[in-house]
């Protein structure tokens, strides 16, 4: 029931938003929610998730629905459903009780809405039948990640600027999905001694997200081979030699989301190579977070990263030279190939729909050189921010064994000293990083990053649920 | 990597069928697998399925492919992956190699497709961006469970008659998700006592799926409000006098599925009216198991459902009248308003892709009747076609408040009976039966149906991975 999850000072906070984009933009606003997914036959669908956009200014998760924002009046546009749908979905609050719950002003069937569309803005959804929707009612191309319209280049801009700061109602949400990918993540390390592969600790993760209600953000990343760095393979048996690195994100009702990934060893105990990259990105990672504070442009904690891993390198003995030489020639990014972090609010890339707009600085464009193209923020940072820290180490083959590569590099790696560490295929520390007035705040602090707590924690013997310990 | 997943075996059961299908029509045949469907912006998709038309003929689950059967011979279409793909998702198999594997003759690039589509049949896929490839690539229009034109029709008859009834590659996939699913049912029932809401008991269920390597073949449903048919909310409490029911399902990593419903009492005890009205489903369920053979119309075991619905509920009161009568003027479904069942294969509604021409004989449609709308399967039963059998009994609010129903059943129905029964909001069997040359098999036989044994499993102290008893 929908209806439960909205309370009073959550009808506010919307009520606010709304507010704050008609300040700064006087065109009527329309939002669809978009529609169900199907799976393999129109039935049998992907669970249902709302545009962020329509999330961010209507509360609910409402499939095929749409608002419309004008002269400080808003209007919800959705079907009551059919008599039959509560036998299979049960009964369902009626698109004016939904308008009440929300603070609208007004509810129409969703045909009306053909009437209402003059000069009216709006952003393209995910799902393709209801952004042909969106064309045929504007009269316009409607297509994702380019506005192809003035106003809607406007709006794109508009709801930017208020989302790319979280309020509190944002933070509340925000802070409920760090908690509970806390939750998992310590789930995830306890289930491990007596986890056969990869899947058994995907499990027993993601059973916490589920019994909170949530679901998870994105794919979730468990996996022995850390090296691939979107692995969703979950069947590899775990070896008492391998690191397991975990990606686990939860994901409010509402559409908040967390984004952690630890990397905790299979038998609970580091191995001596393991233990020494994993203090290099720990030193990243700890580097980056103190570095974090209003005004700090991004690009120069992902740098920040990338020079702390090569200094780290440098004192294995895995590669030669002064550190910031290193980066310039992008000899870090042959183990650290990503950036640092990226936005993370309703979208665990938050507003990634909307292509770089929103993770870049109007006028700035992506790098091309090979240590930064894959940054998705490049920004200043300013309070309300939440952004994720996350470096990295990884021996990706298709990077190392790259002829090219190899003969770019071949002066500064010490292929054969970088052998000794082959037990170290992937890690990743990630945690998700609020900027405050003064610096910032770590909504995931209570996760371990400390190679003995992880052990620790590893070693414990836990029940999947609720953390009580058996012994 | 897809390619393990290949055996010998498999790859002659694909040719056979390719063969079959080449046999049953003459024109060149392209089947596309479709494409990930995003899930709130482009890099965060829903996780990918391929149609299940592709499945059958080429095994293997690959995005954004197509095969084309022509005179005895396959072609692969599909894109080598990208150099930077490897970074994000590891090394990909080569077309040429995956099209070895699955005995192609020939692997293109994409866009070498455009050249091949002369008179080829195809059948539209899920996905909205891919389904208007296809029609631009025919030039005409491509649609879902509406064949255009005269070949597609065709090309859907064939391939309804070969998926209708399930060969040994097939089965020995369904007989594994049945098994898988069974596993999961266990751990379902005992988790409930440990369980604080619906989530705890559907993550425990979902574990035992995932660590399989597999995947749900439909959005589970765990609930205590059985009586909304197709509830997806797991947020409730369990109470003690409660009915879990769990529909459940698993689908291989090829894309072959089970679904699984079981019903049982939170506290590990049914109550006696829970008791009562659970026999008179179970009842229902025994004698349509024991009436499928080949040649039975499926039709007639809805309607033995419905009449060992009506019996039972005449024995206890509920209904007054003679059983056969009742269930002519549709009685039973005041308290059984779905179908006993539908096939089940690659889909968990096999084929329903394709409206109801697979699920209804040729020449048949559905009944306007309040008791046989939702049937979604009409035809004869044969060997090799696999069923399920899912009767069931509601107190849907919907149904029994309604006043035109409530008046016209005014003299059927002991409303003041009835009432003692509020302890039964829903309760649904479901076995998933393979019908044999000589009766049937039930595949999922190894889950308890008795309510005592159900009891028992329900409080035996189990964990949730590997059903190793604690104490």
């Amino acid at each position: 029931m929908p209806l439960q999850s909205v309370s009073t000072s959550l009808a506010d906070t919307l009520r606010h938003r709304r507010q704050r984009l008609a300040q700064a933009l006087d065109v009527p606003v329309i939002l669809w929610s978009g529609s169900y997914s199907p799976r393999n036959f129109p039935a049998n669908t992907f669970p249902f998730r709302a545009s962020s956009h329509f999330l961010y200014l209507a509360g609910l998760s409402l499939p095929n629905a749409a608002i419309r924002l004008a002269e400080g009046k808003l209007e919800l546009f959705m079907d009551d459903s059919l008599p039959d749908s509560a036998l299979w979905h049960g009964a369902m609050p009626t698109a004016e009780d939904i308008a009440q719950s929300i603070g609208a002003d007004a509810a129409f069937p969703m045909a009306v809405l053909e009437s209402r569309v003059a000069n009216a803005a709006t952003i393209a959804v995910q799902d393709y039948p209801t952004q042909l929707a969106q064309a045929k009612l504007l009269k316009r191309a409607v297509t994702q990640a380019s506005a192809s319209s003035e106003i809607d280049a406007q709006l794109t801009q508009a709801m930017i600027s208020l989302r790319l700061t979280h309020d509190q109602g944002a933070l509340a949400e925000l802070r409920q999905a760090a908690a509970v990918t806390v939750e998992a993540h310590l789930a995830g390390m306890a289930a491990t001694l007596s986890a056969q592969i990869e899947a058994d600790v995907r499990a027993a993760m993601e059973r916490v997200i589920i019994s909170h209600n949530m679901t998870c953000a994105y794919n979730s990343i468990v996996t022995v081979h850390g090296e691939v760095l979107h692995n969703e393979q979950y069947h590899h048996q775990l070896q008492p030699g391998d690191l397991l690195l975990a990606d686990v994100g939860a994901e409010t009702a509402m559409g908040w989301a967390a984004d952690v990934t630890r990397t905790w060893p299979v038998s609970g105990n580091f191995s001596p190579t393991q233990r020494d990259i994993y203090q290099v990105v720990l030193a990243a990672h700890d580097a980056c977070i103190a570095k974090v504070h209003p005004h700090v442009e991004y690009q120069d904690i992902h740098l920040l990263a990338a020079t702390t891993i090569a200094e780290g390198l440098v004192d294995l003995g895995i590669l030669h030279g002064q550190p910031e030489d290193l980066v310039e020639m992008d000899a870090h990014a042959l183990f650290f190939p990503h950036g640092v972090g990226h936005l993370l609010g309703l979208d665990v890339h938050d507003m990634e729909d909307l292509g770089d707009f929103a993770g870049y600085e109007p006028g700035r464009v992506r790098s091309d050189r090979f240590g930064l193209n894959y940054l998705r923020l490049n920004r200043p940072l300013h309070p309300g921010m939440l952004v994720t820290i996350e470096p990295g180490f990884y021996q990706v083959p298709a990077i190392l064994h790259d002829a090219e590569r190899r003969s770019k590099y071949q002066g500064v790696v010490d292929w054969e000293h970088l052998a000794q560490f082959a037990d170290v295929r992937g890690i990743r520390i990630e945690d998700d990083v609020l900027v405050t007035e003064t610096g910032s705040e770590v909504l995931t602090a209570a996760l371990p990053t400390a190679m003995d707590e992880i052990e620790r924690v590893v070693r414990e013997t836990f029940t999947t649920s609720g953390l009580t310990q058996l012994d």
